[in-house]
């Protein structure tokens, strides 16, 4: 048998937990046998959730956690006080080894505290940046930082950009993958100063494939595979993806339902679109890792179905595999643009 | 009569001219009759345009201009070496009071240089943004700055703030505009540095009816009638707005045109579909106006259609029968935080 991935999962995180988390994980269990699953939080809750779906008892483990963070608590404070929580029980598990990795639909501002004060970051890593894969039409893009570090510098993008092109060669399986810096036109001139320093640093770096800016509107016709920006700019990109989607598609199935004529004419083309519009399915690639820390931290939507869950878990896997902590730091160590502030 | 509006208008910018715009002007001379356009370009290009239209000839004049400033040019070499481009003699014309506004498809560059460089901004305007109208399913949000102004403080992020509130109750009619500042979550404490300094002015700002920050991922649901945003961030709304609109209703459509039982759901489907997809039109509006200089300047997109067109020249009319340049002014000779940089 191959090699066991341990993954710790926040079962308390999310709209959904722990119901759905419950169901991806026992799906992803029962799909792969070189997966094992820790899940944390209530221990009674999740396993009256468990209750339904069989799956392999000796792979799946429970670790009692009493309490939650939520939401909107302030996530400092959050990690710091709530040391019985479900997503600091659950990464402790990764920090003392007993686990490769973590998975949480819960608070983000949580998660990225945690992540670094918790399981650490990689020696030389300035800002570990959330990487969110984008379907695009051409395939996908990896954004990064899609929203973890708001106010940046030049050399800040210029490492999100080789942890970047890493995970897509690596992980996702692309030779040689492309770079981009997200920005308002095509031109070198362009953009604000962050950009504009950034721009020489990539292009100067040759061990990246840079092709240059890449325009917001461009972003979902794809055909570049590691998309770089300020942590701020990047949410901006992610989140208006994911809005104008759900706000179009919501208003198209709104139309198709709105007379006898149109909902006749839906059942006849629904077969089609779906084929088309699963292109742009998000929860195909199960959430957003938090790059450049000592384990893989994967960041799922608060809103994540069992779909996502199921995915982030084999996520996880591949990444373990392809050993990318490792293959980050020997990067970085080379990194000749390191002042290890 | 009441007072007849005169609109320059650049007949050669944009990837359509001079035929489309030619198109669109005069449908809206027989649309309107206080209207009158003086077109700047080449005469007998402009001519052989007009060819097949029917319009009235003593409300449309042509101003010969033999140069065309393209897109990829630097705009500031542009608008002071092309004396003689469409764009440069549009704007000498505005600034001459020959004509009341000015409106093109052409280089956002050369129209942001020549705007404040020609035209003039209004004194006390410390940067004139792009103000974009965005299609929303609760009615239109007003995107300020769009993309002109990259690298901006807080207290230019303010002034947008007032100028566009100023223009949704005065040209579009909304009472006490709500207004919003973009970004990456709803509380205060989120948001980059630039944010958190703009958040307790706007709302400190007792003129305003400020409603906290808005989501990108609420954007197009809308419920906000200014969106304040720096140019950087605010280009990436407005991109990602289209481009993700264009891609995956481009997907709808080849998914409907995938086979014969699609094509002919999509003929049941289709007039119920335009309605609901009417909402988020982005022509209806005629492009995004400057604010802040001391006449009226549309930037279209350069792929704008007659209709975009049209109806920029209509929102030319509705901005100088309000008279907004003047409650700028007003507006922001009281304010208090002015320090006439």
């Amino acid at each position: 048998m191959s090699q066991q991935i341990k993954v710790a999962v926040d079962a308390m995180g999310g709209d959904n937990a722990p119901g759905i988390i419950v169901k991806g994980v026992t799906d992803a269990l029962r799909e792969r046998e070189d997966l094992a699953v820790i899940l944390t939080g209530r221990k009674e809750e999740i396993e009256a959730a468990l209750k339904g779906y069989s799956y392999p008892k000796d792979r799946l483990s429970i670790q009692d956690a009493r309490e939650v963070i939520e939401m909107s608590e302030p996530p400092v404070n959050a990690i710091r006080k709530k040391k019985d929580s479900s997503i600091v029980v659950a990464m402790k598990l990764v920090r003392d080894k007993q686990a490769d990795a973590f998975v949480s639909a819960g608070s983000s501002g949580a998660i990225l505290v945690g992540g670094q004060s918790i399981i650490g970051r990689i020696r030389g890593i300035r800002r570990p940046p959330f990487a969110a894969l984008m379907p695009t039409r051409k395939g996908v893009s990896l954004l990064l930082d899609s929203g973890a570090n708001v106010d940046v510098r030049s050399e800040h993008l210029h490492q999100f950009a080789r942890i970047g092109a890493i995970y897509m060669r690596d992980v996702i399986g692309i030779k040689n993958p492309s770079v981009g810096l997200i920005n308002i036109g095509a031109e070198e001139e362009k953009g604000n100063a962050l950009v504009k320093e950034t721009f020489p640093l990539l292009r100067e770096d040759k061990t990246l494939n840079f092709t240059g800016s890449v325009e917001a509107r461009d972003v979902p016709e794809g055909g570049t595979d590691v998309l770089v920006a300020d942590g701020f700019a990047g949410n901006i990109v992610l989140k208006m993806y994911e809005g104008v989607a759900t706000a179009l598609l919501g208003a198209v199935k709104e139309g198709m339902m709105s007379s006898l004529r149109s909902k006749i004419g839906a059942l006849l083309v629904k077969p089609a679109l779906k084929g088309v519009l699963s292109t742009y399915d998000a929860t195909a690639y199960g959430g957003a890792p938090m790059l450049g820390l000592n384990a893989l931290v994967v960041k799922m939507h608060g809103s994540a179905k069992d779909r996502e869950v199921k995915n982030a878990m084999f996520q996880c896997m591949d990444f373990v595999k392809a050993d990318i902590s490792d293959k980050i730091r020997k990067v970085i160590e080379t990194d000749p643009t390191d002042d290890r502030e």
